[in-house]
């Protein structure tokens, strides 16, 4: 049992071989700044027809940038936006949506697996006191798509949020930072997952999946573009060459890149769940329906897992993170189950 | 005369190979996001060498980022910044500073060719109401170097600027969005240009002079480290392949890459300066010291240079904005040169 | 059983003759502006007397400004305010702290009765990822005194927060919008009941306790006047004619006028409970310890003692508000018993 | 020469007996908090009817609150103001229109005597880059009536800035800080110098003219009713005993009581203009058309009339400003007078 192995994070990877080639590409001769470039006026056509509907695409520098100016575009400094206790634009976005709201409350819910049932909205929303100027007015859900806990929304969950969303009069917001791992699970195309089920705004992750430096935010509202783009000119993310971030998105979707590579990352942790399942004393605390995995391990085991090279982030006391890439291997994922049985092994000897 | 020749800015320039290059090297095995990589790290190392001093250095996407960011680390609410009337940070910026800052104050003030004299600034300090509740108190004085008029402050002037500003207690911040330029046209050394004339922040241009999307946050004051960080990060303007950025601006300082780059853009400018001052009803509206050239011209020369397949942006009805770039050529400048003696020769027809 | 009797809330009652006689008193001449005069300055020095260590004193308008502005003079961006989960600044200010923070994040505890254990603050401080830019970095704790469901705070319980909030170095705010109410039961000192134990920024309520229009904020850090001052400068909470504002909070302490109107009120509300306990079918759901009463009662009650002229809150389906105020009468207590005892007959036969 | 004699300000004026009288009426058993008590809701019928025109009516607590949050209810954070250059919003509230409203920017206009010429106004309309993502998006223009160099705009002035507004679909803001000033001077209705020329927003001052501790928004334009009442309660500006506020302006308007008390400072003005032309060496520095004076004086003389007893402020070297009050008298002023003689007699002597 020697050298590295490396299941910190997706955001761990390295950038997908042919991103790269589309970013050599895009570097030739000069092009309009800030998005007036062929490449990026050639993005919103390509995603339109990827998502079967017009829509509206700004590439931004992180997936914060994509969710708190997103949110930022449709909120008032006096609503509210629900979403899931754990979501992480409430848990570990350094307040992002806060700052770029100027007041707007995320009110966080309760949920299995982290994944907001529809009837919870459903109630919490009930309860509003409609108009008074003491508390949050709903102006949107948000919910992210593959979870934070690796779970995944089925598309009927996904629909009954949308009508609820759309009988309140507030918006549907999806945070996408692992959407193509979702969309992977689920086998369906980008426009069942989305506006065909009632989401208006999306964050359309790709760092995590392959991408460099880019993720974006696809409208479907097209009432947002306006406050939208305002909204990221002052928030300093607006490239000048944006060809740059649009050149990686569009090789993202090319021949449906991002599925593929996303499929690699959940076939991968498919196999270490299985893996997993079968080492007793391990079991595993959340389904595993995307790229991350959450292990219940004795503590003595996560310290000599750590000793032994393995890379992974410690969610609490008996309960550690993995995660697959894109650009993992069999080899690493069955090295790491070896290293598994090893520090068990050890545990109860 | 034929092909479109693409004066427009420095914004709409290739990425230099030299950056291209260390991108696709970086692009090597997992590395810690965020900015704990090994490239990042380094970062602070290299440039803390090449500015002989111990600097924080934060890549961020845009150079708007950078001085809005960089300034609403060291601003309160009730701050002032002063700054040239015609500041980027002031005019073109969307108003990135105002909603960074939550309130602070931009003051303007006048200057020739777009300089904040010294004596202005003392002039201006020294009419605070200092204590007053109803007025904004002075936290920081921001030049632009070079200049958005492409005119570059001397080492003197910078300095008495710096004293001015350590006399009242207040910080220096530089929009280096064209540093490299005024570098190469000083002939000095960056420290030179920076920390020893006083200067605290700098917002350290890359992606005008060969970089793809990646600007940086230089601080001399290290006291502005933590606040800042954290701003950067409820902003959205952490990356999480942080290396990738870092590994722009690495290559882009590496063997004075960057110097070399702006020296090639500034001696097409003087080429193309001394060029149109041969040229009878052609006169520069402004001192060419970096790489931007602004022109009187006719209407009607104007109005035929464009039809010509020249792209530049008109500044008033007589006045053009020409940009030279590291990555143009005297061959392009010569063409350019031959099209404006066409259109004047058809003007004075 | 006729006549409308009131039992809202304590900001449905009148001001005190004793405070309208000094607002009328302070109307002598012209003064300077902005809290210059001779009053406001006055006020300082009293208020110092009155805590027994030197304090700086800042009337608002409204509880809100006085909670959310002093929250805002200590707190950062990406900052944490910690906080029972009912408190008032985050269940029903309108979003005020996050307004005027800016992205400062309240973050609420459980608690019963409305209190927060020092127990509870403790764990939460102890899992605090410090210098995480993701996650809000603890800024200070705040408690409402009285609380919001009518409790009130022991001495130990204060001092056990503060000796938390200087372990943690994070600073502790008391929303004393009924500071009196709360001082009345303890039977202590104000000094007592604040910095002696720890608190650094209280807000001192007056008007649901007769004053007519002013709240004030009273800091015992004195490194908060600086941000506090311009801040609620901006916010327009700087009345010019500050002396009338003053005048109010000066008779508000004179002879301990505060603690005995506060007392009356808390007297009223005993004597409601009593009454109450003794009432078949109804039921308090919370402890009386200040003038705020929660009344298990059966919904056709509910209605009826709507329907017979009560004035009160409904909480939830079956509980109701009940608030006794300073100029509020014993006659009218037993009145509201009558019709309580009434309704209660009905809903029973 | 002796004792003090006050030409500060008028908010160092005192508050008429008629608004202490109905005061202390309001003080008249319980009432309904936050403006639903009934002398609140008679304050938008009888506003509506003064005004002629439905109008919908905030207190609040200063003339700062009235300009700011007004504004902040109209404005986008990528939007622009137009204002003269010595408009208070711009140079003499802390910031509070940029706090509030997030990073809209004040845009300043030169004008003679601190009036906003129309032709000035669309001239800057004309040059605005429309659309364009790095500069301020046109949302309002504001003045200031009476302005705060004591001048007063013409009813055929308002009414081109208000067509001016309308052509380019902004709105148009009035600081009435002194508009009872301007009333009076004019002699029109409240509806000629407002709507009937095209105001949608009005800051209706009311505590520099008799008032205690209240300003008012008025509305013209009914959208605007909800982003306003929201904003005011997140910035603690909604008063839970609002009708003293409201028993404030009710007196305020009654029997054109605003209108009277105005006049009489505006001829305490004239009388003192008067008088000052006709000493050698004074000269008026403005027209002097509301209760405002800006005087020429030889610095040895303000020295020595700040020694005799005058209270006032000094705006430049040569330069003080003298304010008349409602409740000031004809005997003040011929005493000043007098110690001006005085005083330049010992200047000349």
């Amino acid at each position: 049992m020697s050298g590295l192995i490396d299941f910190r994070s997706d955001n761990v990877a390295t950038v997908s071989p042919d991103i790269m080639r589309a970013i050599a590409a895009a570097n030739d001769g000069t092009a309009a700044a800030y998005g007036d470039d062929g490449i990026s006026r050639e993005l919103n056509r390509r995603l339109s027809a990827l998502f079967e509907t017009e829509v509206s695409v700004f590439p931004v520098a992180t997936g914060t940038a994509a969710n708190a100016l997103g949110l930022a575009a449709l909120a008032r400094p006096w609503g509210g936006i629900y979403c899931h206790e754990q979501a992480h634009i409430h848990t570990a976005e350094g307040g992002a949506t806060e700052a770029y709201t100027h007041g707007t409350k995320l009110i966080p819910l309760p949920g299995i697996n982290y994944r907001l049932a529809p009837e919870t909205l459903r109630t919490a929303l009930a309860r509003v006191d409609h108009g008074s100027r003491n508390r949050p007015q709903p102006d949107a859900v948000s919910i992210t798509q593959a979870s934070e806990w690796g779970t995944v929304y089925r598309l009927d969950e996904i629909a009954a949020i949308g009508d609820i969303a759309r009988n309140n009069k507030i918006r549907f917001h999806m945070d996408g930072a692992r959407f193509a791992n979702a969309l992977a699970r689920l086998g369906c195309t980008p426009a069942d997952m989305t506006w065909r089920r009632g989401v208006d705004i999306l964050s359309f992750g790709a760092t995590k999946n392959g991408a460099m430096s880019a993720d974006a935010i696809v409208l479907f509202d097209q009432t947002l573009v306006e406050p939208l783009s305002y909204r990221l000119r002052a928030a300093g993310q607006t490239w000048s060459k944006m060809r740059f971030a649009a050149a990686q998105l569009m090789a993202y979707v090319e021949n449906d890149l991002y599925v593929h590579l996303a499929g690699t990352s959940n076939a991968l942790a498919t196999r270490l769940a299985q893996g997993l399942n079968q080492i007793a004393g391990v079991s595993l605390a959340a389904p595993v329906e995307a790229n991350l995995l959450f292990v219940n391990l004795p503590q003595p085991a996560i310290k000599a897992l750590a000793a032994a090279g393995v890379l992974f982030r410690q969610r609490d006391e008996t309960i550690i993170r993995l995660v697959t890439r894109f650009d993992g291997t069999e080899a690493e994922v069955d090295q790491l189950l070896d290293r598994v049985r090893g520090v068990m092994r050890g545990v109860h000897a």
